[in-house]
């Protein structure tokens, strides 16, 4: 594994500020990935995204091996010419929306059998198979095939998933092959349950990756729980290594997680939310559906520098979503980004700066405001 | 009636080079305009249709009086703030979507009785109504309030119906706000029938407009007998006064009007097209959902400058396209609009340059060729 993919550059408490190193260039720790599900961030320009301040986006395997085929992306120049995004690129390992959205799924030793959601066809995923398609992807970061364990789950299941998600890893790793800024990261599984989550770290560092991501979280337990697997999960990782923590999430999420260690996070929740009408700000969230924006002036945030922000009032943005505009969702969808780029940046600052407790306090007592 | 809109440059045959000039700027013609239906031109930035090098839009009276609302869109500072489109603004009368869209419609003297398509309100648009909504909205170019008669009609039917519109151009006339900038076009009806349309014309001239509008055609007559009437309708018109063809069209209809001595058009075509997977070229219309372009790693058109033909392959496009992805409809109508600038680019240079005949000869050269 590389030696030198993480530089950990200042610690405030648990958190960590850092960067790591791929062959596409630098990300800047704690980061925010935006979804890029089938080769694009929908409704958005690959430069607008790196516009909101976006180093990495996070590109779906399940998706792209359905369509448009990990084999016909490698044809046309991977992932990163295909979609004209020269920047890093995490993908994830198709284990979890095999289980989430395809169709007759079975589930061995050797992988899992499905029928595709868009035509029915059958495919198999195995380790070796997703780290042979994130390799055609051009992945900057492969993610290990796991089972993510379903929540709830008993100890028994929770433990033989996890077991079998680490015998996985250990074939992803044999699988994987070694290049220049080319990662590869383990995933520790084993619910809620700190036996199994110290069991799945320590099998998951015998075999030893470039970085390690926290799964099976956020899918139905709550933020309190998450928070208390967080309490004591990052600190069974090594501490040298980027820590991934997947499919997180809500702004108060990612603050919490990374005041608990967590130095990497992708959500679909900025950009599906762009689409559907809501618009985050410093003061929390704001249906632009709601009648009271239709004679609204003002912009969303009038101290937000993006286009949305700038160019446009409520008004016009709500006259957009009601209309079913395609337009709103581009104009929500980088605001949204935006908003998450810039929590990320105020996150990094504040620990390097030492005050990131300060930062958490500023950031509660404005959502505890009335929206404006 | 402004006596310095319209500058005449050039002359190439019956063809004009031109130039209109309103409150919020300068139109070179002949032009092209791009639709925004809604206050949007659909999946537009409204920087980058400007960027393809429109200079005018079409904003449609219809859809905004339903929603949000001329008074809505006034107290939001007029459709150039609404939109983000500080340049020159066209609207239509909505009496050409009043009877293609709305419900229960009752046309009378005074005008139209409907009921909205979105939620079967009642409304009731006239000629004075039609103006002050436009007023309302800040359109640099008002149109008169006419019925567009309908295809096929009896000569009888089309002389009442021209008649109509005409009394109704002349209420127009008398409820037009004059401001420095701001501009009213009437619009000739009259059918299929020379005698008609030359009966519209005086009637219009004897009125006295800003601009004159050929109305009542592309409505499924075809193109040969769009083209016999565009024989002599437009020197019907005053030769001083820029001539306005509603609704057309794709490039050779374009051509053919630009060489009969139209000024200027408007059309869905090319952002409607762009959202359902078509691309106008140099060569013809491609449609990106053809499997044949699932592994081409060329552009949609080397010679082209747009965003799509310059970052992304056939391949990735025709992936977004069959994926129903945003991006695709984005980057699809930002290739087809410019794809139309370009065209009425070449078009006023061809004219100013004395050389429209043989812009003429080598467009139908390479459309004859087979799409590469």
């Amino acid at each position: 594994m590389s030696e030198t993919c993480f530089e950990l550059l200042a610690r405030d408490g648990k958190a960590r500020r850092g960067r790591v190193h791929t062959a596409h260039g630098t990300v800047e720790t704690p980061a925010f990935m935006p979804v890029g599900t089938a080769g694009t961030v929908k409704a958005m320009l690959p430069e607008s995204v790196a516009a909101t301040g976006a180093e990495i986006l996070l590109g779906n395997t399940y998706h792209l091996m359905l369509r448009p085929g990990a084999e016909r992306v490698a044809a046309l120049g991977g992932l990163h010419k295909f979609m004209n995004w020269p920047r890093p690129i995490l993908t994830d390992s198709g284990g979890f929306q095999v289980m989430s959205l395809s169709e007759l799924r079975k589930i061995g030793e050797k992988g899992v059998e499905f029928r595709s959601h868009i035509d029915g066809s059958r495919h198999m995923l195995t380790p070796e198979r997703s780290v042979e398609i994130q390799h055609l992807l051009d992945a900057d970061i492969t993610m290990c095939f796991d089972e993510c364990t379903p929540f709830p789950a008993t100890p028994e299941e929770a433990a033989s998933s996890m077991r079998l998600s680490m015998r996985w890893a250990e074939r992803c790793r044999a699988a994987f092959q070694k290049r220049e800024g080319y990662l590869l990261f383990g995933i520790m599984q084993g619910g809620i349950h700190e036996n199994l989550r110290r069991e799945s770290a320590e099998s998951l560092a015998n075999i030893g990756f470039d970085g390690y991501a926290i799964g099976g979280l956020a899918i139905g337990e709550g933020q309190q729980e998450m928070f208390r697997i967080l309490d004591f999960a990052p600190a069974m990782l090594p501490q040298e290594r980027p820590r991934y923590l997947m499919g997180v999430g809500r702004p108060e999420d990612i603050l919490g997680a990374v005041t608990r260690g967590i130095d990497m996070f992708d959500c679909v929740m900025p950009t599906r939310a762009g689409r559907t009408g809501a618009a985050f700000t410093r003061f929390g969230e704001l249906n632009m559906r709601n009648a009271r924006h239709a004679e609204d002036p003002a912009p969303i945030d009038p101290a937000c520098g993006c286009p949305a922000c700038r160019d446009y009032s409520r008004g016009y943005i709500h006259h957009l979503v009601k209309s079913k505009e395609i337009l709103g969702s581009m104009l929500l969808t980088w605001h949204n980004l935006h908003y998450y780029q810039e929590l990320m940046a105020g996150l990094r600052a504040a620990i390097a700066a030492g005050s990131l407790a300060d930062f958490a306090a500023a950031f509660g007592a404005r959502r505890a405001k009335e929206t404006p």
